[in-house]
């Protein structure tokens, strides 16, 4: 039962680790604003997980907000570089992927500051994870913790002294096994969530990029089926 | 004399201030990345003020990225608030203004940051000013150094220990005229610049909004003719 109905912008990417995040935000009595980016990238499928999930969820609104970082080049989620397939998950984790995407964990916060301003909502939440792909550096705790210090005084309620917009990342020391059995006890229905890095025109995972690597284990911990979709029987 | 030719992003939004410190950037040998942003606002002049700037400024390359800001609502240069004429411009630099646009120079900034990481360069422009417009929290000294540290441990640069990207904000603590006398030092030609919060269909300025009083009074305290056209005679 939600124990109040304050507003919360959630980031939802339409993956697994988004979409749980969303439920964590909704079991703590929170009103949800999600919002989905649309930059580009080569998984547009992603975009329809995330329409899905946000009806499922009984959102208030949910906004795709288009952004086109291909402009800027630079990475294999939104241009031409190849992802990787069948590495060693457990020896990856101290480099940066080739599927790192410049900033754009700080372009998301920053939309999200500022629909968060305008909703006049305390609370941004973010499904970052600093375990499974502590590579990327802007999945850290350490970049939180600076973004947060940053939006304090990059808002209105910072100069006026009212009540500070706080980033919240639930998953940013859990497992991805962790994060999973944490949905599913809240009832999350992973059979619209989208991780592939490189799913078919109709939407079926690889099973051999590092994402689908991670999710598959993460199942198999929880002694859970995944109810996905894969391109080959695994 | 360029010195070198060091890449900078440059933020751009076809105003004086921003005309003014792309001509800083230039003068201390940077190559020009100019990046403007279409983000729904009333005065489409602007985009077409910075193609003009950028061109006759010789940038490598100028990006107009399209983004929707106009999706959350919330401010008198995205939305349908009125904005104010006729204020004592001495009496308003306590307070923020309607003009206010949600976290904007945050997500320029972030753009700009993701710019930067894929071309390489190491610096980054912005002409905020803290002087005249001090309501704005975002264009505060303590705000760029927050978000300096964020960026820090935002990027690959900030993870693999070279060089950072680092922000400078050139006008910071300059007065209006001020930076004009800057400008006309390297030999801005303001002509092309535009200021104004709510020009005319053709792009005249109104001359009564606290934009175009504040820049009508640094080319007065310059004894300089400004170069734009305005509604009426002023």
């Amino acid at each position: 039962m939600p124990k109040s109905q304050k507003k919360a912008i959630v980031l939802l990417s339409g993956g697994l680790d988004s979409t749980t995040t969303l439920a964590i935000a909704k079991s703590e009595g929170h009103s949800i604003f999600a919002l989905t980016f649309d930059y580009g990238q080569r998984h547009e499928f992603e975009i329809k997980a995330a329409r899905k999930i946000a009806a499922q969820q009984g959102v208030v609104r949910h906004v795709v907000a288009k952004i086109d970082l291909r402009e800027f080049g630079g990475s294999a989620l939104t241009s031409e570089i190849e992802v990787p397939k069948n590495r060693n998950i457990d020896k990856m984790s101290h480099e940066i992927p080739v599927t790192y995407v410049p900033a754009r964990n700080t372009i998301f916060l920053s939309f999200a500051l500022a629909w968060a301003e305008v909703e006049d909502a305390n609370d941004i939440f973010i499904g970052v994870n600093a375990l499974d792909f502590s590579g990327y550096p802007d999945c850290r705790p350490e970049y939180i913790e600076a973004y947060q210090r940053m939006a304090d005084l990059a808002t209105k309620a910072g100069v006026e002294g009212r009540q500070r917009i706080t980033i919240h990342t639930p998953l940013i020391v859990l497992s991805k096994a962790q994060i999973i059995k944490k949905g599913l006890e809240l009832g999350v229905d992973y059979s619209f969530t989208s991780t592939c890095y490189q799913p078919s025109p109709s939407g079926e995972a690889c099973g051999r990029c590092d994402a689908c690597q991670l999710r598959l284990r993460g199942f198999s911990e929880n002694n859970f089926t995944d109810p996905i979709r894969y391109i080959t029987e695994l």
